[in-house]
């Protein structure tokens, strides 16, 4: 592979929007994009004329599925009222929207287009837990579907041979969960604004109200650990290890950098680019790493000349904790192996040196698999614009940071870096 | 919207492939699209070292709901063995692999890859029938499909609006359907290759070996007047003006124009890129014309500088022989209200001033909507590259085709022209 990559012309985000994330007997796809459309159009600092728009690109993993409706670019260029511009879909599983992003860089950097519109969404509540989880698993290989796989149980296989080979343990991942949950709270988007400790006093307080017999938790790992607060889905995979079922949407208007002016005086620049494709399980290379996000970041790290140390902060995939520890070794963050050391001693945490998750991840703030990778990049975007209220991260000269997003069991991969200057 | 639209930096095409289409029990995507990809390596002149391909883009419109699997990118990326390249799949319902194309296009446009693998593909006829018209139904609006159009019925609504409009009748449909099935045995990849001609002859033979009565067919039309032969699916769209279902896969070779010359001495060059989106029929502005149709062919020729006498040659999306008259209008081949009396004129038979679908259309050559762009293109590469054998276009100093490509009820709609210089 060519390390350093070039695009030919360089491209700022200029406004960003999202819905809250959550589950919604009352809102559609259409009434959730038209919620962070209509965020977006605020977040502009000089305005956006919907007639500048050129292009739409949207991610979507499977409204085909959950929702019996496919062809989404031209209903959401047509709800916002910006038909005839060029509308198209792109799908990568839970990456689709990172590719949505991408492609609207490409768009720009090509020169045919100077404003695009990326985004995604995904309305999955509505069908049941079980129709879910049929659903998702039209993002595995074939072969991991044919076999039985389900999410929980591939994620569950990878922590198993990622305990036997490093000595690591369901307490590590404890700490990822208990580390998204307390910066959930901070977050007005989270589908799941909890804390692990507000929980477990609840259902303390709870059990006292109706009298019956009280859990003697005192810390948050003995909720944890106890099957019945947190049971088991696919070991060591428990409730707490796993994303929530969400509905969502998200956008980011993407400009050419020579016009970003327009538009406001403080844009992100869009430092680094990647994206990777990985194999089955069944021909992995190895069960501890994934190849696709380990070529996303060294495309996104070329392209921009930084390292992992460069950067500040990161949203990474955490569909399972168990993924949040494969990902911040593989992005380089931590050397492989050493990851669950760093997570347990705090390195990660809002005030830690390597803050990640920030907005309480997949875990806390939901994840619609279409609407997830944008959100990821939403939430850079609110880090550097000073936009991240209590979450923000406690650095000086806060400048440099990036979300990773993976598909399906690592088919897809993206790393995307954004830089405030 | 403006006018001239450049690339930042040209784009060739260098090679291409495609499965046969047809009805498949022994072949699934995974096959087809391997066929087409080991086409595709024996057509590039100077021979492709599959490890210089930068990435992959691959059109696939439901899969999902046809063959429960999504996710399409990585799977095929590992098939050709070119794991970990990005690998994004787009979807633009029947037009999801000129999708794929367009993102190619621009991802070496910007400066970002050189040599980037597009294609598509699709396997229905595995489900049934009643399947396939469910699946396919999702690529309609949410409106469309609430009401109980199906695709004939959008089509044949269209005709009755364009006959009660110009004066037309299904007899000048006849035309275009009698035309493409002449094409279609000249045609090596088609799913039909009978000419109307053929199938009458046969039936007739076959009533006659019964020893039943003869049907007393003289001519094509009387055939296709004939309900008995060609029944009304939701008129006036009867059995031969609507395309068929089918398997099948497709690809072509993308690469930086200015190392074109390491791949072949004869490139065809990507002269314009055109697409546009589309309303709803209950609030598209005509039912006579395709807005997004008109958008991606005005980006188009703003981008190339041509004009539609600039054209030699067309493949237009022909899901149904209504769609064929339409699109010959929109992309100003004939004037609105002129085309049905251009198609019963001759004027668009190969041998016409104005060949369309050479290859035999989506009605011969067959409709796996996800691989249809691409293929498309690969009609306008035979015939510019002089591999098109005996429907070889009849004129002079061949080079300028283009490819029209359709999705959904006029919700997607690309134009690209290609030039051999």
């Amino acid at each position: 592979m060519k390390n350093r990559r070039k695009l030919g012309r360089g491209v700022a985000v200029v406004g960003a929007g999202m819905s809250k994330f959550g589950m919604y007997k009352d809102k559609d796809s259409k009434d959730l994009f038209f919620e962070a459309y209509q965020e977006l159009l605020t977040s502009v600092d000089k305005g956006l004329d919907p007639t500048d728009i050129d292009a739409l690109y949207v991610g979507n993993f499977s409204n085909d599925f959950f929702m019996h409706q496919s062809h989404w670019g031209p209903i959401l260029s047509e709800l916002i009222g910006v038909t005839p511009i060029p509308a198209t879909r792109t799908e990568g599983a839970c990456a689709s929207s990172a590719l949505a992003f991408r492609e609207g860089v490409f768009a720009i950097a090509s020169g045919f287009y100077d404003v695009v519109l990326v985004g995604g969404v995904e309305e999955m509540s509505k069908c049941s837990t079980e129709q879910v989880a049929e659903g998702l698993a039209l993002a595995a290989v074939p072969y991991e579907n044919q076999v039985g796989f389900t999410f929980p149980g591939v994620f569950g296989t990878i922590a198993t041979a990622y305990f036997a080979k490093y000595g690591a343990s369901h307490e590590n991942l404890m700490d990822i969960t208990i580390k998204s949950h307390n910066n959930a709270p901070l977050n007005p988007k989270a589908q799941f604004p909890y804390t692990i400790r507000d929980m477990m006093n609840q259902k303390i307080e709870k059990a006292k109200a109706k009298g019956g017999p009280v859990p003697q938790w005192q810390t948050e790992k003995d909720f944890l650990r106890d099957p019945r607060a947190n049971p088991p889905v696919a070991w060591p995979m428990h409730l707490y290890d796993c994303c929530p079922i969400s509905d969502g949407a998200s956008c980011m208007l993407l400009v050419a950098e020579e016009i970003a002016k327009n538009f406001t005086d403080d844009p992100l620049h869009v430092a680094g680019i990647g994206q990777g494709s990985g194999r089955g399980l069944n021909s992995a290379p190895t069960l501890t790493s994934f190849e696709a996000t380990k070529r996303a970041a060294e495309e996104a790290y070329g392209m921009s000349g930084l390292t992992p140390k460069d950067i500040q902060f990161a949203e990474v995939h955490d569909c399972f904790s168990m993924a949040e520890l494969l990902h911040i070794e593989d992005l380089g963050f931590f050397k492989a192996g050493e990851g669950y050391k760093a997570v347990s001693e705090g390195l990660t945490r809002l005030d830690g040196p390597m803050p990640i998750n920030t907005s309480g991840g997949l875990k806390c703030k939901g994840h619609p698999v279409g609407a997830t990778g944008v959100s990821q990049l939403i939430e850079v975007w609110n880090q550097l614009r000073n936009k991240a209220g209590k979450r923000r991260v406690p650095k000086r000269d806060l400048r440099i940071g990036a979300a990773h997003n993976l598909g399906g069991t690592g088919g897809t991969s993206t790393f995307t870096i954004l830089e405030r200057r």
